[in-house]
C-alpha cells in the first residue's frame, strides 16, 4: 500500500498518515518528492484496508501495490532519487565517478592511489579493507587497519571513502569509518547483511549479484529501503554467461530496464566485468553511453604488484583519458551543451 | 603443504607432525584414511619448506599442493568421506535421503509431515526455521520457535534435523538445536557465515550456489575445512541457465566432477531445481543414477497451503514411491545385488 | 485447428475431413492414435471456421490450438509416438541406444566399431560422413565415401544407420543411404534444412540446439512434420551455461517437460554433454532415469586415434557394462519387473 | 601458415609466392595492407615446409599459425580492414549505420521507411525478403517479391541493400538482388550456408550466434574467409542468458574482444537484443561507445503494423536522434574533434 499526498499536503497532514500507520502496528515510509509525498507501508501480513486513509486531510490517493517491490519503485516516487554523499550527488543528472585500488594493500599504495583520484578531480575513493575472496587462502584485506588508513585518506584529500561491507557485524565497524557502504554481488542475498544496511544511516552501494534478474536486484534494495535506509545505489558488474572473452559479461541493459521501473541511481563497474584492462575504459564508455549515473573502477599506481585484481587495474593515465571521455559522452547522453560542462 | 604418513606411523608420529606445523604458527588438519593420515597445513603466507617434515619419524612425504583447494581435495584423503549424523552415514555407499517441508509453519503441519518421513524409512528430516526470501515482505520463517519444534520432531520420530543458518550469530543458535547446519545457495559464498560453520562442531550441508563453478564450490567447502571442520556435505541444486522451461536446471554432470576430485559426499536438490512436482520425481532418479549419495527433497501433507513453495512439494504416496525406485537405482549404480536390498 | 474425429470414426470419414481441409487450400496431417485419430490443419494463413467441420460424419470436435506448435502437441495426439527404424522402435516403453564413433574414418575402424556395437545387442548405429566442424581446417568427414561404408555396414551387420545431414541438397543425398537423418544441435533452426527432412521419407533423429528453449526445440520439430514427416526423434546433448566443468551442460529436465507436452520420443546424447569420457556412463544413466527414450553415444575401438571428439569416445567395455546398466534403470524407470527383463 | 612479404615486395614476388602455393595444392589468400601483404595458405591438410618459401624473392617471414584461425586474424593483416560497400565504408573510423524493418511487408511500407532512412543521411538499408522463424506457421517473408522490392529501393533512393540468406540455394538468388549478404544469428554455424557466402562477391554481413563463443564467431568468419571472400563485416546482436529484462544480453563486451584479434569490422544489434523499442537507443549508444564500427536497427513508420518484431522497431523521430547521439560519441571514441564531425 502506498499513500499518495496532494501537492499542498503539509508536514501535519504526513505526520498525522504516519501516525495512523503506526498505530495499526505497521512501518510508515514517507518519500518526499519533487510534486508530492508517498508514504510506504511495510510490515502488514495482510492486505492493509485504504478505508483508514482515504479521508485523511492531504491525502491523495491509497494505492494497492501489485509489483513484488514498493518503496524502490517510480510508484512510490516518480522522480529519480539522488544519493548524497558528503556533497557529491550521485543520480539526479550529475556523472559519478568512484576510483580506486581493488585492496587496501598498504598505506603508501593506498594514498599514492588517491592522489592521482583526487586530482582527476574525482571525489569517490573506492578500496576493500574486508575482501571476500573465493579462496580461504588468498589475501583477505587488512580489515580494521585497512578502515583507518581510508579514514587518513578522507581527512588528507577530502574523497569520500565507499568501502566494502561483508557480514552484519563488521557492517558495523565499516560504517565507522566509511561514507559508503558497499555490499559485494556475492552478498547481494545476503538478507542478514542487507537488512544490517537498512539499518545504518550510510548510503549503501548495492552490487548485482552474479546470477541475479531484475526483480532480484530490486528486491534486495528494497531489503535496505524496508528498514528506513532510502539512499542507495544499485551497480552493474557483469553477469556468469557461457562466454570465455571476458570474466563476466557486463549486462549494460539492466541499466535502462531498472531506470524503467525503479528511482534508484545505478553505476557500473567495468572493472570486475572485463577482468582485463584493456577493456575496462571501452566497457566503461557503454555504461555512461547506456545512461548509467556513473562508473566505479580500480586504478593502481602500480598494478603488477596488486595483491588482488592487479590485471584489472587501470593505469593513472589510462584513468585520466578514461574521465575525459565519459564527461563528453555523459553531457552527450543528458543533452547538455558540451561547450558548458 | 600435505604431509602424507606412513601407513605403519602412530598417533605419536602424527601428534609430532602437528606439533612441528603449530610452532611454525600454522595451522595442522589431520585427516585420518583407511590406509594412511594425511596432515594439511593451513595459514602459511608463504609456500612451507618440506624439510621441517621431510626426516621426521613415521612421514611418508611432503607434497606441495598445486590446486586451490587442499583439505577437500583426494590428495589431501584418498578415499571418500563419510559424514555420520547420530548414526545416519552420509556418503560410503549409503544412500541418504533427507526429505521434509521447506519450512516449519505449525507444530501441526511439521509433525505430519515428520510422520510419514519416519514412516517411509528415512532418518533425517529437513525443513527451515529461518528462510531467506527474495522478497522482505515474504514469510521468513518461524525463527527460534520453529527450532524448538524441529528438536521436538527430534525428540518424537528419532529424526535428526537438517535446517539452514542464515548469518554468523544465527549459526550459533541454530546449532543448538539442529544435527546438520545447512547452508543455501544464495550464502554459498557469504564467507563470514562459512567460516562460521567451520568453527561450528556440527556437520554442514553446503549448497552449490546459482552460477557457482565446480572450483567455487570446492572452495567454500575449503573455507568450513580449513576452519576445523571436516564434516561437509555438498548439494547440487539446479544452476541458472536460460532454459525457461525448470526454475533451475539441475547440473547432474557436477556428481561425477566433484566425485573425481573431491572426497566430500555429494546430495542432489531435485526440488529447488525442478519447481514443479511433476519433475522433482524424474530429477531425484536422474541424481541418484549419476552418482549422488542422495536427495534432499520437500515433502508436505497438504502442498497446496504451504506458506512457501507449495508447487514443488511432494505428496506423501508419491514420496513413498521415489524412496522405493531410488533404492533400486541406487543398488544398480553401486553394484549390489538388488535382491539384497 | 485440430478437428478430433470420434473413436468410431470410419477411414472414410477422416478422408472426407482431409478433402474438406484440402478444398480450403490447406494442408491435412490425420494423426491416428489409439483410440481416435486427430487431424491437424496447417497451412491456414487465417483462424479456420470450425463450422467447415463440426457436421461432418464422425467429428467428435473442432479445437482451437492455442499453443505456439500443433502437430507435435499432446493435443493433437494423447499417446506417445513410436518411431520404426527398420523393425527397431524407438519410444513406446523400448530402451534405443544408438552407438558408433563421431565420423567414419575408415573402413576398418567403422566396421570394428559395427562389429562391438552388434555384439552388445544393439541394432541402431550411428557415424558421421558429414561433419559439421567450428573450424573451416578441421576434417569434414569422408563424404559420399563414408556413406557408402555405412551401407556396407548396414549390410554385414543388420544395423541400422543415423547419420547427418548438413544442408537441403545435401539431405537429399544422405536419405539415399541412412536409416534415420540427423539434424546437429547447430542446424536446429536451419529451418530450410528442416523444410527438407520434412519432405524426406526417413525418420528425423533432431537434436537440441546448444542455447534452444523448449519452445524453439518444439517448434523444429513442427516444421518437419509440418510438411509431412511424423517420424521424428528428439535430443538432448547439452545446453551452454557459465560451468566450466562440462563440455555442455546435459539439460535432464527438458525430458520431462518435453514428455508432458509431446507425444514424440526424446534420447539423451551423453557424449557431447560430458566431453570426457568418464562422464559419459553416469550423464548416461542419468539420461535413462529421468525417463529418456534412450541414448545416443560414441563409442571407438581405439579413441586416442579418432580423427575427431576421441576423448568423449566410450571404450567397448566400458560401453558394455553401460548398456546393461541402462536396461536395469530402464526397467525400474518403466516399473516392469526385473527379473524378466 | 602465413607468408609475410618485404614492405618493398613487387606484385610479381607475390604472384611467385601464390604460384608455389598453389603448385603445392593448397589455396593462396593474398591480403594487401598498408606497409605489407601477407599471404595465407589454406586446404593443407599438413603443415606447410616454410623451406619452400622462405628464400623467395620478398619473402620477409613464413609463419606457422598456432590460433585456430588465420585468414581473420590480426596476424594475417595488422590493419583493420574496411569493407566498401558501393562506396560506402564500413570500417576504418567511419561509423556505419544501417537501418530499415524487420521485412519487407509491402511496397508501400519498404518505400516509407526507406524514405525517412535517407532523409536521416544514411545509406545502407536492411529488410528481411527471406525470413528465419521460429515458428513455420509465422511470416517467412515475401521471398522473390520481396528482393524485387529492395532492387526498387535501391534504384529509387540510392541506398545500398543488406538482406538475408538462408540457405545456400537462397544465397545465389539473394547474391543477385542484395549489396551485402546477411547470415542470421541462427545461421552462424550453418557451414554450408558460409562457405557459399564464401563463394559470393559481395560482402558477408555475419551475425553471432545466440550461444557463440569468441572462437566460434571468429571461426564463422575464416569459413567465409577460406572460400575467398574477405569482405565479412561481424556483428553482435546479444546472447542468451538467464536475464529476463531483455530478450537477448548485448554483449558489448565482445567488441573490444573481436578488436584485439582480428582486423574484420564489427556492428552492433541493439534491436534484437533489446526486443523493446525503449531500450534501443540506449544500446546503441553503449555499442557505439564500446567502439563498434556502427549499429544495425529496425525502424519502422507504424510498428504497431508490422508483421513482425514490431515492438522492437524505432520511430522515425527516434531514429533521427539517435543517429545524431551515435554520430557524437563516435566522434568520441574516434578523438576527433567535434566541431569538424
Amino acid at each position: 500500500m502506498l499513500i499518495v499526498m496532494k501537492q499542498e499536503a503539509t508536514p501535519e497532514n504526513v505526520s498525522a498518515v504516519v501516525r495512523v500507520i503506526e498505530e495499526l502496528g505497521y512501518r510508515a515510509h514517507a518519500l518526499p518528492g519533487a510534486n508530492r509525498t508517498a508514504i510506504g507501508i511495510t510490515g502488514n501480513p495482510e492486505p492493509v484496508d485504504p478505508g483508514y486513509f482515504e479521508n485523511l486531510p492531504g491525502v491523495a490517493d491509497a494505492i494497492r501495490v501489485t509489483k513484488p517491490y514498493k518503496l524502490v519503485s517510480l510508484d512510490a516516487r516518480p522522480e529519480k532519487s539522488v544519493v548524497d554523499v558528503g556533497g557529491t550527488r550521485i543520480g539526479g543528472g550529475e556523472l559519478a565517478i568512484i576510483a580506486g585500488p581493488c585492496a587496501v594493500e598498504s598505506r603508501e599504495q593506498t594514498f599514492a592511489t588517491a592522489e592521482f583520484v583526487a586530482k582527476a578531480g574525482c571525489t569517490l575513493f573506492r578500496a576493500g579493507a574486508y575482501k571476500p575472496r573465493t579462496s580461504p587462502y588468498s589475501f583477505q584485506g587488512l580489515g580494521l587497519e585497512g578502515l583507518k588508513i581510508l579514514a587518513e585518506v578522507r581527512d588528507r584529500f577530502g574523497l569520500k571513502i565507499v568501502t566494502e561491507a561483508i557480514d552484519p557485524a563488521n557492517l558495523e565497524v565499516v560504517a565507522e569509518y566509511a561514507d559508503v557502504l558497499q555490499i559485494g554481488a556475492r552478498n547481494m542475498q545476503n538478507f542478514s547483511l542487507l537488512k544490517a544496511a537498512g539499518q545504518a544511516r550510510k548510503p549503501v552501494l548495492l552490487k548485482r549479484g552474479m546470477a541475479a534478474t531484475l526483480d532480484e536486484l530490486l528486491l534486495a534494495a528494497e531489503y535496505v529501503m524496508a528498514e528506513g535506509n532510502y539512499s542507495v545505489i544499485l551497480c552493474e558488474r557483469g553477469v556468469r554467461t557461457f562466454a570465455d572473452h571476458t570474466r563476466n559479461t557486463l549486462d549494460v541493459s539492466i541499466v535502462p530496464a531498472v531506470q524503467r521501473l525503479c528511482h534508484l541511481p545505478i553505476l557500473v563497474d567495468p572493472s570486475h566485468a572485463a577482468g582485463k584492462r584493456h577493456k575496462v575504459v571501452p566497457l566503461a564508455r557503454a555504461g555512461v553511453a547506456v545512461g548509467a549515473d556513473g562508473v566505479i573502477v580500480e586504478v593502481h599506481p602500480q598494478p603488477e604488484r596488486a595483491l588482488s585484481d592487479g590485471p584489472q587495474a587501470l593505469l593513472p593515465e589510462m584513468f585520466l583519458e578514461m574521465v575525459e571521455e565519459l564527461r563528453r559522452i555523459h553531457a552527450i547522453v543528458h543533452q547538455r551543451d558540451v561547450a558548458l560542462v
